[in-house]
């Protein structure tokens, strides 16, 4: 495509940028937009009763007449996971993704599936929108269908990485398409946009197969005990070796926990998942140990999981014990350890064997090392490049590298969410941040959730007060006894004779010509706030009720 | 000494088992009682304002008359932190240590200190207690003075290592006196009571040299910078070997933080620590990049830490940038991941190089990994063991690793809180439990601290809601709007309808013939409990306030 060096690509960060996950980028060129991913963040499993955090889509909706289509470079959350909060904004526009993809985000969107738009590609299709011609170049990641976008426009290409990973030995044979990455590099890339989950960690991921391995060696070295496997729902390939070697030693899998169920159901569906014949059963039944595995979620310790359910013992048909031996296959995301080695620890008290660790090698990452993302770098070799897909202390380290692979210092963007830049041929430059941000989501959209999330912060902290009084206003006087209420905060009886007595000073000290009941009960706040945090350096909430008697 | 072989040693959990930190035994023999160890449980960043845990000593108060000395191995905080909070009780009785424990100890009592009968015990010596002999053994570990300890009864003699690890290169020189275990072993040892922390860990640990030798690679390859370094303030072979490479290249070192600087002074008072002459200054003064070095607490990201404040640019003397390097040498400990990058992440904004990660060896751990728990299993080979100081799990594999070496399965347990065994030359079992549990600790010891503990989580999960209204109890009617106060719940108009309307349904279905106020509460609390468990699966805590009108 001839380039047009009148025009620009218009590089807009909602998310994916200085965080970890939520990813989201806007690209435009002229008159047209692109949507590149679309994902939710999971906070740990101590995140205040909060389920996720989406991007503010405001920047979308002020420019939604240029949007020609929402690309998805593979199916996890943090690349899909927000689109069933916007649907009904969204109905209307194409969503390109591999069929495992879309086949996920389907169960996600439930009823509202029939009415969206989305169209299934192939690795290797290219899809026109507008002005952009989107091409899916596989790469292989921890799931089926990931895929990299190399995006052609009038004013130059951009590379999408996506989530990635070199892997010379795929169990599926696919590797990532550096033929076609080497082309697209030779043909020249104006701007890349590459992941940097896994930038601290020298070297090169240990391939899928080998977990393969590992875990036929715990079959063999265990033939007479049930095996418990656990591991993200989300793996096909892990699924697909543990299915394979339950075949290849006669055992019968049985898959515990929903989001395992559905989505052995949607890969198997759409050619991601092989189930040998007659090697997946309903329930144990009658089932050995030896003639036995367990296929479980969990492997995050999440509280509702099926492996959490099976080491308290509340699953009435698998009572896990000493004939068990339970293989967690992953490694607790940051935040998640004290619920992982609760899990563990209980399951030991149990009598099963427990196998968790990274030594073990029971678990690899989807993500690029170094040498791997240096290679990604040498292929595409752009003249610019944003490091996306991490904190900035990751971005800062691809950063560091593309320097070291001879990417110019000035060409580096290390951009935050709100950016917005502009990039051409003829240089980059930043535009007016683009309006962005958090929105909590806890089964629907929080309103206000950042004020909510604030106050359960504080609740949690210091907990609240309640002070409950009746005023003569009249008279000027309190009329009543003073009730406190408390939650979250530990009172002595000494600690409630200095409330009361903190609320009588606020009311004697209330100038009652001019206040009301309201000014009454600010007093009474402000004092009670004074005292805690002179007595306890505290600060709880106060909630004042002050009634006219 | 000749054992009898009616008498029984009586050893009871107060802590250390089944949990990190907080660690408290109590040996009995006889009419005779000592506590080893005596400590607090931090929890971490993120807990809901709770300072820390330590041991409910009920059990100790209630055999006060037979308690003859608290002994402690060393001066970390999980092993002496709660002695302050329970001093006014226990000030009789003779607390011993090595200088650096008790000095550590002395700063803590603050204006408590001198009531108190602290008796200081150097390496190699023999305390009488009752009918108890205890022995201090040198072991190594991160910090100095640490102790394991040969307590030798009527009954035969207990082993315990507290926290330890072996080192041929320690910086003092002063190694783990292996020759006096192996004897103590081959004179028998009834019973050893041995950590657990690194079980999990193969190998044997790095030595605390190694360290040295890489932080002087940062020094060497980074003349004209200013370094700042990041250690635990109790790490005092750290401090030293930080200090001693200042002097070698002619840096000053500057300290910033409270407990870095009252460390320091603790440990250079009592030998633990030698300050080559002139090399700590005040301020930095005008002192160039390339001739300072800061030394600052905050290697866990705690909130209020020197590195903390530096990483936000809130120290006015000391501004980060790129001058910089900033040397993290610690690992963070699980559940303070977030806070640490955070920190990481700003000083790299600031533009300084961060050195963090234990790829660089900057940090090695103090905890005897599976090798060196072999070694001190076979140097004493117990006949009865208790796996100690680690989650279920650790307690496990260590039991395991015992079992490896020899010691029979039936003569090793793994102990829960608040159990108590008796354990002869005849045998070992289990008597009823002692009273045992947590108390919260933030500054003061908590009143009803787990129901605080358990509100607190709640408000963080679903927050509050509080419903006010008037009723009129003769007429059987509301009196008054309803306001609503709702901290930390999302409320839109229509849950603001939603929630009115069930409080109007409550109190027209009350028979207000048999009801009084509080009923007429009781069941607007119920139907507000009611429709956010059906309407969002949501629990916040509901506080109704009815007024009779």
């Amino acid at each position: 495509m001839a380039k047009n060096n009148n025009q620009q690509i218009k590089v807009s960060f909602l998310g994916g940028v200085g965080e970890i996950g939520k990813n989201m980028n806007v690209i435009e060129c002229g008159d047209d937009m692109i949507i590149v991913d679309f994902g939710v963040a999971f906070l740990n499993n101590d995140s205040f009763g909060i389920d996720g955090v989406i991007p503010d889509i405001a920047y979308v909706r002020q420019n939604i007449k240029k949007l020609r289509g929402i690309f998805l470079t593979h199916g996890h959350e943090d690349h899909i996971g927000a689109i069933p909060y916007y649907i009904d904004e969204l109905k209307s526009v194409p969503i390109y993704g591999t069929a495992l993809t879309l086949g996920i985000l389907k169960r996600k969107l439930e009823h509202n599936a029939y009415k969206c738009n989305l169209k299934t590609v192939a690795e290797g299709d290219t899809v026109s929108a507008g002005c952009f011609k989107v091409e899916f170049i596989k790469v292989c990641h921890s799931m089926s269908g990931a895929c990299a976008l190399s995006i052609s426009t009038p004013a130059g290409r951009v590379f999408v990485t996506g989530d990635f990973k070199m892997d010379n030995t795929p169990i599926d044979k696919k590797k990532t398409n550096t033929s076609r990455i080497a082309k697209i590099g030779a043909e020249g890339v104006l701007l890349m946009l590459g992941e940097s989950t896994n930038v601290e960690r020298p070297g090169s991921s240990t391939s899928e197969k080998v977990v393969g391995q590992n875990l036929e060696k715990i079959f063999k070295n265990n033939p007479q005990k049930r095996l418990v496997l656990a591991c993200f729902a989300s793996s096909n390939y892990r699924v697909q070796q543990i299915l394979w070697l339950a075949k290849k030693f006669g055992r019968k899998v049985v898959i515990v926990g929903k989001s395992m169920k559905s989505i052995v159901d949607v890969a198997s569906g759409c050619g991601a998942l092989e189930i040998p014949k007659g090697t997946i059963v309903e329930s144990v039944g009658k089932l050995l140990p030896s003639e036995t595995v367990v296929l479980a979620t969990g492997s995050q310790g999440e509280p509702l999981s099926a492996l959490k359910k099976l080491s308290k013992g509340e699953f009435n048909k698998i009572d896990i014990g000493e004939d068990d031996v339970v293989v967690l296959s992953s490694s607790p995301i940051p935040g998640n350890e004290k619920a992982v080695y609760d899990v563990i620890n209980d399951l030991f008290k149990k009598g099963a064997k427990v196998v968790y660790d990274a030594m073990n090698d029971i678990h690899v990452s989807g993500h690029a090392y170094q040498d791997e993302l240096g290679l990604m770098l040498t292929l595409v070799h752009p003249k610019y490049f944003f490091p996306v897909h991490g904190e900035y202390r990751h971005q800062f380290r691809h950063a560091e590298l593309a320097k070291s692979l001879g990417i110019s210092k000035r060409n580096i963007i290390i951009a935050d969410i709100g950016d917005s830049y502009g990039v051409s041929e003829k240089g980059i430059r930043q535009h007016a941040s683009v309006p962005s941000g958090n929105v909590y989501v806890d089964e629907v959209m929080l309103e206000d959730g950042e004020r909510v999330l604030e106050d359960r912060r504080s609740l949690a902290e210091y907990g609240i007060l309640i002070v409950i009084c009746a005023v003569d206003m009249d008279a000027g006087k309190i009329a009543s006894d003073v009730d406190i209420v408390a939650r979250g905060v530990g009172l002595s009886d000494d600690d409630r004779n200095a409330i009361i007595n903190s609320v009588y000073d606020s009311i004697i000290s209330t100038d009652f010509d001019r206040a009301d009941v309201n000014d009454v009960a600010k007093n009474v706040k402000r004092g009670v706030r004074k005292l805690f945090a002179r007595e306890r350096s505290s600060f709880p909430i106060i909630i004042p009720i002050v009634v006219e008697a």
